[in-house]
């Protein structure tokens, strides 16, 4: 079977093995970014689908429309609202996820060969989509306030790129949030050139220090930005709903992308989501999540300040990873290798890179595990690289 | 905005306008292709989503697999057990809806320029998707028996097609079903080229007459066939739960593709259809909406012997579509105009021909309107046929 030229640079290998190994009994997993098990609303949930399917079954179990449900738009274009963003709802599509978000502005910009900048380390499923359409990736030079701007406008100049994705607020793998300074420079440097910018925002709700930043969105006057956004991390990932937010004549060629894959979003879980977020019961628990996130984030960090002399790390005000880096010449696959026959896991930061290297990096996820396993988990990390250092 | 080359052939323009004619109050619709809002069990489903979120609820709203829910894929395998086809669980991923696959498989397998052979008429959906993916589209020969043999075995010497699409059972648009003979000749030619088969079979379970006819896939030998099956028809197309049965190499493809779509079919939907299927009520139901269909469609042909003389159809032996051809020169886009201003709809052929043409052709859908609708609607058809005629 010959396959097409696409599928030539995706193998997903690297990662598949390293999940495949999470399946060890008993291991504890910094590896995965997936919310706590015990932060989605359950019992709220089950009655809410119950009520949704016995009430207007014939209608959610039919066929919908590609863009969405209304009502949900509706409360998207709220949501946006509140973050600065002003949209109306045929500048909104539902996504089944933002990493559908993700996929489709690649399916309707970019022909093989474009090019597409990312911060440098970024989201690896971006990565993979960005490959699957031939794009060719360069990473910017990212630092603690977000991407440089001076070589954002260099390689945009040098590169002419499609659109350039970034991930502001607590950003995959990073941790890291870009400050206001740094979003208004990218804003304005992408719209002086004509370049959308791709902002992925999936995490911005959880936030469990410091002061509350707009999105890059918010401050662009070209409505040039397209901006994602994700009920995953706030109600539930399993359900697969989010959404994008662009100019709407962008938004007309998502629809037609999205038609090609799953024709819709499925109606109950939109329904359910429109339903929770006007339950009256979302921000209390977004602040549950929150609480119960800062203390693992805390535990930690709490951890790593114990750790040897020479490995680094961020300090995220919220999300759900940490990003470790180990001297020069640390080898993080290798002692990735030991800490899984330990019993811990982590990714291997190499493969956050869109250019490779880095392999003295790690990322970590606090919101899966346990406080309690978070402590164990680490004091295994902390001795294995002890060793390796 | 430059959009991607892909774009430019898919406008959905000419879709989007009929089908932003049916918000008209009072319209009968024979233009969908939905199943009837009253076949859905909501009452059941209802208490199914409640009972899985109630008890298994971290697990369900947690981020899934992408290949799918391991139960969910052996029941697959079970029900193409009962069609003749032998497949392992890791010769199946759960789809957003079988057109997910009509994607996956495009987006795996086809480069641009590549040549891809459909029925003609033959899905609307399917040759957006393969002019997303650039393909070049050609209609094979069709009669009431299938795809004729020799023009299929003809086109792929002269085209060396990547695959062939086709939807052998109770075909959309034209109701008809392919015979054994031409199934096993589909089967056995494709595979002597060593092209596969696209074979999408979403309303096998909707047979009102006549005998049970298997799959292309059960009468391959060489793994060649790529075979899509939905329960949207069965249970609910608003779950968007499908599935693809293929060969193992080119599920893992399937699977590293979906991760840049929806990342996975929502974990609620496939539990949701898991659970019904098993629950003992699925083989009542679908009997129940056989029963209904098959008046439906009984009563649409008994008003379609009313037309004129020189209006040619279809009697399908199951499906949801019945296939009308008028007089050479009638133009069914002129009949479409007429009749959605007296309150009726349908879909005009044209729009199913990948080489367009056929302007004296028209789809009717018997399943979503009632006894009483299908009526009063091909009434008034009949009468705009009369005076155009």
């Amino acid at each position: 079977m010959e396959f097409a030229k696409r599928m030539d640079r995706v193998t997903g290998s690297a990662i598949r093995e390293i999940f495949s190994l999470l399946a060890k009994p008993g291991l504890i997993s910094f590896a995965g970014g997936n919310p706590s098990p015990d932060s989605f609303p359950n019992a709220d949930l089950a009655r809410i689908a119950s009520d949704i399917l016995a009430k207007n079954g014939s209608h959610v179990l039919q066929y919908g429309g590609t863009p969405g449900i209304g009502r949900l738009k509706e409360t998207v274009v709220g949501i946006a609202a509140k973050r600065g963003i002003k949209a109306t709802p045929d500048e909104v599509i539902i996504t089944s996820g933002s990493t559908q978000g993700i996929g489709l502005a690649s399916k309707v910009l970019l022909n093989p060969g474009d090019s597409v900048l990312t911060e440098s380390p970024t989201f690896i499923g971006a990565i993979q989509t960005f490959l699957i359409y031939e794009a060719e990736l360069a990473g910017l030079k990212t630092d603690e306030f977000g991407v440089d701007p001076a070589d954002l406008e260099e390689k945009i100049i040098k590169r002419r790129p499609k659109f350039v994705y970034l991930i502001p607020t607590f950003q995959n793998p990073t941790g890291r949030t870009a400050s206001v300074e740094r979003r208004k420079l990218a804003a304005r440097i992408c719209a002086k050139h004509g370049v959308p910018i791709l902002e992925d925002d999936p995490y911005c709700d959880l936030r469990y220090s410091g002061e509350a930043v707009l999105p890059i969105k918010s401050f662009d006057e070209s409505n040039g930005v397209i901006y994602l956004m994700s009920f995953s991390k706030i109600i539930s990932p399993g359900l697969r709903v989010g959404a994008a937010v662009a100019d709407a004549q962008i938004i007309r060629k998502f629809n037609i992308a999205k038609q090609g894959e799953d024709l819709h979003t499925p109606n109950l879980s939109q329904e359910i989501v429109e339903a929770y977020v006007h339950s009256g019961k979302l921000e209390a628990h977004i602040a549950e999540i929150r609480k119960s996130y800062a203390q693992k984030r805390d535990a930690m960090l709490k951890k790593l300040e114990e750790f040897p002399e020479g490995v680094a790390y961020t300090r995220p005000d919220g999300g759900l990873f940490i990003w470790a880096e180990l001297p020069e010449g640390c080898d993080a696959q290798k002692i990735f290798a030991e800490c899984v026959e330990k019993g811990v896991a982590f990714v291997p930061g190499t493969h956050f890179f869109p250019d490779g290297g880095h392999k003295n990096t790690m990322r970590l996820n606090f919101s899966m595990p346990s406080v309690d396993q978070i402590g164990k988990g680490m004091d295994i990390l902390k001795e294995v690289i002890k060793k390796n250092i």
